[in-house]
């Protein structure tokens, strides 16, 4: 499995970054072959990061693949398989995420991963959504597009993973969602080792769904025009971004605690952010509707 | 000591804000105040955050005092004091951070506190510089004027204080210190209730020290010409500000975890921000010799 779970996540991310080139039109991805050998000897990987710079539509994205094994600390592994101990662990994976220039296009991330610890095995991932100015349907679109994939494999699947999305993605301090959510799954197939097949070909399904989810948004939304007012709004917005990935990501914390590759986990944070103080929208205003529909549940599709 | 320690942390915000102000020539401080009460009754608290954005000289500046009192939950309380179990607490402080429109000017950071847990009582804080081009004689000058204060208390004190800050203000995924340091000392007291007179002492001096370290700083560079890519250069410096705060911070996540006011906590935060991917600075160029000056040990004065 661990040999069909690096070729897909190496085919989706060549996929997707030419779909993306392609969508662009101007920007190209630069290819950053890394490798990563501590001097232990106990831990080792490498991989492919694709960042895009000042394309025509996205300010930044970047499309990592990574391959990694080592020992996990005995915190860690107490976490993932309730045994507290030096822990051998592989974890190949891709992970995306798409910062466009204008605030009428959301960002997206996406990520899809293969874990072995010890003798467990299991897949995780999803792909969630980050407007700036919403349009429901586009909300309806990418949540309607990802519960497809999931309802052809078990009726369960979008449900359970649209709700453990809403959960993960969500900034206590602030009382919001990161975004209007989308799937998210993990720990899949480790408790059911001969299911590990089927659940790979979930996998496949919804990493290949992620660009049906996204694109259409993105064609729809980039001929709206824009003004600073509203790009402060998106900087400001993604500063929240960044205090999510920060404090609550779980990829960040694992990767940078397993020693992981900085400049790779950190690819996700936004080009250009910025910070006010207490910044209220005003009343009525679509920046006030964003908030409000950030705080609240809600049921898409 | 609480009502002391309180009318201190005042008076040194309401000192440093008007010293700033005077420096800055045009801009001002908003002065916000406010309280937090949890529906439980548990948890109270209030305080006044002092706020600047866009003066002459500084880009974003904030002095914000808190007191805060309610239950710690039992692991923070393992961590303080030992014993894992609901704990009341009580804390006030000052806290500031001045991020300058010139890369050429240093961002400076400084907080002094009070804490009482259960029985146990004791005072924290520390000052620390970061810069974006680094004259040395001004990382001298900053150490020099801190050292000062704590020789006049006790000779270990800045040798400890100064290590700590090291040890503190320390980014392991990028092996860079924040900045170039200052002094940095909790807990003081904790275990010699008796000597709390004299550390208040101490406290207050290093809080009178602290703008006798920085303001002339400010006066020396802030003259000094600078261009667009050097502006770049603090823009992306000032995203390691933000992984730091977000990621390792005791501050902030003490805030956020005793349920304290999100916006006055991330009022450290610079007001904008940039990554970008992998960058490497020009070789044997003045960012190149900053990065490698907070990627070693080094003794100021």
């Amino acid at each position: 499995m661990k040999e069909r779970a690096l070729i897909l996540v190496q085919r989706l991310q060549a996929e997707i970054s030419a779909a993306l080139e392609a969508v662009d039109g101007e920007g190209t991805f630069i290819d950053d072959y890394w490798t990563r050998v501590d001097k232990s000897g106990d831990h080792g990987g490498g991989g492919l990061t694709k960042v895009m710079r000042n394309g025509r539509i996205f300010e930044s994205a970047g499309v990592n693949v990574s391959e990694v094994h080592g020992l996990l600390p005995p915190s860690m592994s107490q976490k993932l398989i309730g045994e507290e101990r030096d822990a051998k662990f592989y974890a190949t994976g891709v992970s995306l995420v798409f910062h466009p220039h204008s605030p009428m296009i959301p960002t997206t991330h996406a990520n899809f991963r293969y874990l072995e610890v010890e003798s467990y095995s299991w897949f995780g991932g999803g792909a969630d959504l980050t407007p700036y100015y919403l349009w429901e349907e586009d909300a309806v679109h990418f949540h309607r597009t990802l519960k497809n994939a999931c309802d052809a494999f078990d009726p369960e699947y979008y449900p359970n993973f649209k709700k453990r999305c809403d959960e993960y993605f969500y900034l206590p301090h602030r009382g919001e969602a990161r975004g209007v959510g989308g799937i998210f799954f993990d720990y899949l197939g480790k408790d059911d080792p001969e299911n590990l097949p089927e659940i790979y070909s979930f996998v496949e399904q919804a990493g290949e769904a992620f660009l049906d989810s996204y694109l259409p948004i993105v064609h729809l939304r980039s001929d709206e025009p824009w003004d600073e007012n509203q790009k402060k709004f998106q900087l400001m917005r993604r500063g929240r971004y960044v205090e999510f990935n920060l404090l609550y990501d779980r990829g960040t914390t694992f990767g940078l605690k397993t020693n992981g590759r900085t400049e790779s986990i950190l690819m996700s944070l936004p080009p250009n952010v910025s910070w006010e103080y207490n910044y209220q929208p005003p009343a009525g205003s679509r920046e006030e509707a964003l908030i409000q529909t950030l705080s609240q549940h809600r049921e898409w599709v």
